[in-house]
């Protein structure tokens, strides 16, 4: 048996979070939350299992949360798209991103990865016989950027998809509405699909706005927007998340959805249907968000690490190269066997393995966990 | 945006429920209970949430269900299985197929299907850029056989899969000790592995058995075996299944299966898992299907149907080449349409379109769904 996939083994998230248990560490390497939903989220599933909503729903998903997913990106991103023909719901925002490179990425085919990237890219690329062109981002004062000058110079004719992600994981940097404007001067006038991974859209601090590309139609037009229901209500293991693309794309993503996992679990998806009638969970999440991060980040003010911006999503990323200079992976481990804090080195996120001296946090926790941990990490 | 998947339309289950809504049929066509599961089994799923088991899970599952999954294979099947190398719930069967087709077959490979055939076999070995070689079951007095020496014919260098399906979907026949002894002569010596598609692998009728290919250590060795919770527990909509593959290949298929969904809804996998400890609801399974099956069957015993055998699975095949010679989709719309029962064309499960006079019904729905289709069925 010939591996399809020689480069992958054990992600580093499964990694990390077996050394922290193995440890006694406090996980902040993996991004789930340590706390729990809203009861209403729970009973709303309830209500639909005891309803009788547990056989097949429709393959796109069932209808009440395509249209409150409708609702809400037009509320949000002004953009409508329509419910039956440009909205399905997935198992998770893997199974989307997984389903729409499988969809759209033929043998040979280049795909512009921005790096340091969500894991999940590259296998994807892989199995569909794609050739990934990494552009690496730059790192200075301002925390993360993304060269859009090297992002020109990578494309190619070959080129067929440019991976986008904001707020990104695992830097916490945000697209800005001129990011957005590089991005569409270089795929005007070309047939370059976009697949945006839009998971933390919800987290966006310091009353900044979150740059969908729902909210441009140049872009939105030939991109597959995905966003996932786990990050948004705390409920990462209920794997349901959806994509928005215009109609022909979407044709060709439900050809492989139909095939790869066929519908998504039906009483969820009437419970998270039910729950988005009130949007106040999601219109609250920066907030609550935002003050954890600043009680990370507070924590951590009187430390040797260096804070990096923390514009969007739950992650924290810090420099600890006034401390040493071993690899991020060595000093990710020694955190969570000495200091017993786990924390995932952001050089797994290259397909490089460049170093950097960062690793990245994850503040999705309980304030007494975070204290907790920053107790620990004080006594480096 | 050049589709990867020319052949694909809408599945046939999409589009004859679809019609049978339109036309107020009874919707014998797509296959999925219209009564309920178990209450025991949603108070199980609810409890895990408000427990809250509601983060990622491991990988590979929850491991309370993967040992109930190894425990109910040691007990029906008698072989053991590794329950951390070598069991990974899925998101239903479907994935299950999808990744282990994506993560063994390279481009050019050739994969064996015996149709009438699952239709989601083609787009993954489509996807996977492997080459299907088709062989046709042939169906006489005993019902549907697979014709061994036909699949042996069919064996190049370049097989890599054979793709095996028992209880058979949609023929309701089911593999011997005879047929799985003439497939071990086929594979004994090549490398080729196979996939055992089990989804209805606890209704198998009259007393017969299950010829899992777990229970063939020849072929176990190289088998992943796919099931299906939705199916034995009648919540098709819930999504979970499994594979169980030896070490080497699970390795492989967990490659694939990370990166495409990830995990697997955790309350649903607690719930599945406590409600597993009662073997009750599999070992009834069989004569509670069968007394349906029985009803249906004895109903049609009037009518100018001819109803082949049916071994196993909620699947009733019927030829109706008495009634008259149109194609088997226009027969299927005419009864969804004027008799107002759904039924499934079987030239959807082959890739040569190939006519037999013979339909599907499901006969997974209450008694009174079923005497009312009787009731329509008997006016032709
Ligand atoms: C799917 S792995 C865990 C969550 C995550 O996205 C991350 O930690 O980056
Ligand atoms: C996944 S489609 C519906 C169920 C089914 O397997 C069938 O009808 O054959």
């Amino acid at each position: 048996l010939t591996t399809k996939l020689p480069a992958v083994g054990t992600t580093v998230f499964t990694r990390m979070s077996a050394l922290a248990a193995e440890h006694g560490a406090v996980n902040l390497g993996q991004g789930f939350p340590d706390f729990g939903c809203d009861p209403a989220l729970i009973d709303a599933v309830d209500t639909a299992m005891r309803a009788g909503h547990n056989q097949y729903p429709l393959m796109s998903g069932v209808p009440a949360l395509r249209q409150a997913i409708v609702d809400k990106i037009a509320a949000l991103y002004g953009a409508r798209y329509d419910v039956n023909a440009e909205i399905t719901v997935t198992a998770g925002a893997s199974q989307a991103i997984m389903t729409s490179i499988l969809c759209c990425v033929h043998p040979g085919d280049e795909v512009i990865v921005i790096e340091p990237a969500y894991d999940c890219y590259l296998p994807a690329i892989a199995l569909a016989g794609g050739v990934p062109v990494a552009v690496e981002m730059e790192v200075g004062e301002q925390g993360y950027v993304v060269p859009w000058a090297k992002v020109a110079a990578a494309v190619s004719p070959r080129t067929r998809l440019i991976i986008v992600n904001s707020p990104h994981n695992p830097t916490g940097s945000i697209l800005s509405a001129a990011d957005l404007r590089a991005l569409a001067d270089i795929v005007r006038g070309t047939d370059i699909l976009l697949l945006s991974d839009e998971v933390y859209e919800h987290m966006v601090f310091d009353g900044q706005l979150h740059e969908s590309l729902c909210r441009h139609p140049e872009l939105a037009e030939r991109a597959f927007v995905v966003s996932s229901f786990g990050k948004t209500y705390h409920v990462t293991g209920w794997k349901v998340g959806y994509v928005a693309a215009p109609a022909p794309l979407m044709t060709e993503f439900r050809k492989v959805h139909q095939y790869n996992v066929f519908t998504v679990n039906t009483p969820m998806q009437h419970g998270i249907a039910h729950f988005m009638g009130d949007p106040q969970p999601y219109v609250q999440l920066p907030a609550f968000y935002q003050r954890k991060r600043d009680l990370f980040r507070d924590g951590l003010a009187g430390t040797r690490f260096t804070l990096l911006p923390a514009d969007g999503t739950y992650f924290q990323c810090v420099r600890y190269d006034g401390i040493s200079s071993i690899l991020e992976a060595d000093f990710a481990a020694w955190l969570a066997t000495e200091i017993k804090v786990a924390a995932i080195p952001v050089s797994a996120f290259y397909s490089s393995g460049r170093e950097s001296g960062i690793v990245r946090f994850c503040f999705a926790k309980k304030d007494e966990t975070l204290r907790l941990a920053l107790d620990r990490l004080a006594r480096i």
